[in-house]
């Protein structure tokens, strides 16, 4: 066996199907946000305009977060030190687990170090909790729910994405005794379609289902407290798990899960990802509490954050660019092929100064290629025009397709 | 299904085993290392010296760490906003992997945002990556390491903790071309012995394998440079794969894997775990920076670390008390039974103002449960003197074995 060939030539393949990926050597600047300081191969340093951060609401720039995070490192130092259990629960675990419960109304709540391990720890071990568990799950779930549904090794199901008759069909097959589980998102964040939870939860109870809704691209951003989109439509209390992440729109680092008690204490006490895994460090832990409590008591925040994205889907929709449809704070461009979406994202960077990577597979599936954008309350209708007008050149120069067409 | 039951009866069960895991509520104090305080149930506040941190050489307090800490929030905000493909590699995740790669004397590292997520994401795609790979896994190995090698779902084989002819049987059984790789660790942790990295080195490319180590234990802690065992014991080029963490004697939080580029290249861009999650904020990559570069210029820290451990050994073997062999920082005390283990690790905390967690199944194997202590650079005399008298009263009380024997 030939090792080195054998990675490089795994490597080779990525490159050659053109979705190699060349990550953006970024300085994010404290206050200037969405702007960037973009370091070249080179060393030569420009400025961007960061379009595709999920740091949707600028919360990684609140003084209030960075007041809590600089406070928390002087207080407490810098990493927790350990896991959960062996000296790594800090005050701040232990009030941000609280915090975030009653965001979501739940009994209790669990923290993980990312939103992928809390999806991939809290989903396989569930299928180890309740023996014989069947799990339905979307078929545009993200890459850490599979993996967790995956790894659990128990049956699983994927219905079409947000299709309630075929997931009923799936249900009904199965004996209406046997333990089951919906595992799906509520906003599916690469095309900002959202599911229909009211239905989704109802559909599920009739057939003696739990329900697991990742909510991370949703939290903090909908609902009148910013609990997601379970909160906006008024069912939280009629969905058993909710999971999210501090990493996105909070603008800091961590999952969690959140449930009634006995629920989260059984994932607590028996999830590998969870256990044996160093804490947060404090400083995160903290600034996530303070940006939890501030996007509660902001709702102002959340309107002008979607008012940012109809506003910028509005002009691109008039310069005729394929905004794909999205209900959401999302604003996906469609562009069909890899190669294509690799340049365009190139080309915006380097011309100017535009910074959206390309959405390729595995991410999204082959032939719907895109560049996925998102607007924040800090994105200007300056930078909005700038960015059409860009588009629109590159548009016609790619000889790319308008409005729903693909590249040519 | 009653599915609140399930829950119920599932943490019942850990209950009565003895090891339902009770999370102590601590404050740590910046500068005052290993001290910190202790919130109980009721909200009363102690004062306690931690003797179970992994936070081996108190580097979360250090200054240097700190003071990198604070500058990247002033400038950069709090979290990196995305993933490393999307705005979420800042300038100091390249710094940071260039370091880590320097560091191990190899070509790149890459960053997770754990080392449980570093040996998952590792483990697994590998097996993807390279099919057909067997691999061949140390009996004691890490949770996560196990984590890994399952999900990727290839063939494995457990070899018996250490033993190098159990390991050279397995290996050849297998045909010489096909492809394989030997996981294992240098500092095993709950027992605090060191494997033969040298030698096991040399077995493994006897029979063209290639190998993975595992330093989470021993980064930091060990070589001139604090590289690991592996630099200490001359052999960091034998071995292909090198995976460590900042979690633990770099302070900080976040795993790395570090080895020839182009396989390095090949799990960026094929690991589910590494691609798709938002990547550590430039808060603690800064701070890792800075822990790794001052971690390689102050050997004198590891000096005093092995003459603290060394001497609490001495005085835990000169009182009569179970020490188990170590040949490492560890220093793990024998009780072997969960609830006993749990009691008297309760009474420390109570009685004594000192805390050190039970350590039990499934963390190390039924029987062999144990006290594990961590001594630090921070440790003095008298609290060692403390901690050896509370023991002692203890054993006493509870009648526990002492050298070497098991609970009564």
């Amino acid at each position: 066996m030939d090792y080195k060939a054998a990675f490089k030539n795994a490597v080779d393949q990525v490159r050659k199907e053109g979705r190699y990926r060349v990550f953006a050597d970024l300085k994010r600047h404290r206050g200037a946000f969405p702007r960037a300081t973009w370091t070249t191969d080179d060393g030569a340093e420009r400025d961007v305009v960061v379009w595709c951060s999920n740091d949707y609401l600028g919360q990684g720039q609140n003084p209030v977060v960075l007041d809590a995070m600089h406070a928390a490192i002087d207080a407490n130092g810098s990493g927790s030190g350990g896991t959960r259990n062996i000296s790594g629960t800090t005050h701040h675990h232990v009030e941000l687990e609280r915090e975030l419960a009653d965001l979501h109304r739940k009994e209790a709540a669990l923290l993980f170090t990312s939103g992928y391990v809390a999806n991939e720890a809290a989903l396989s071990t569930l299928q180890k909790i309740l023996p014989g568990l069947i799990t339905y799950s979307d078929s545009l779930n993200h890459a850490s729910m599979i993996s967790g549904i995956r790894n659990g090794g128990g049956v699983r199901h994927i219905f079409r994405h947000n299709d309630l008759e075929h997931l009923e069909e799936l249900l009904a097959a199965a004996p209406i005794d046997a333990p089951k589980l919906v595992a799906f998102e509520s906003v599916y964040s690469m095309d900002g379609d959202i599911a229909d939870l009211a239905a989704t939860a109802a559909l599920a109870r009739r057939y003696n289902a739990i329900t697991y809704l990742d909510e991370v691209h949703a939290v903090g951003l909908y609902g009148e407290r910013g609990a997601g989109v379970a909160e906006r439509d008024g069912v939280m209390d009629q969905i058993d798990i909710i999971e999210g992440t501090l990493g996105k729109a909070f603008g800091v680092m961590g999952g969690y899960i959140a449930g009634d008690a006995d629920m989260v204490d059984a994932i607590r006490s028996f999830a590998s990802g969870f256990i044996f895994t160093t804490s947060l460090p404090p400083a995160l832990t903290a600034g996530a509490v303070a940006s939890v409590r501030w996007l509660k008591n902001h709702n102002e925040v959340r309107v002008t954050h979607q008012e940012r994205a109809a506003t910028l889907k509005a002009m691109m929709k008039e310069a005729g660019l394929p905004v794909m449809p999205s209900v959401s704070h999302i604003v996906p461009v469609l562009v069909g092929d890899p190669v294509h979406c690799k340049m365009v994202s190139d080309m915006l960077l380097s011309d100017h100064g535009i910074y959206v990577q390309p959405i390729n597979y595995p991410t999204v599936p082959r032939g719907t290629e895109r560049l996925r954008f998102t607007p924040t309350p800090f994105h200007t209708d300056d930078m909005m025009r700038d960015l059409v007008s860009a588009l629109e050149k590159l548009w016609a120069h790619c000889n790319i397709a308008r409005m729903g067409g693909v590249a040519a």
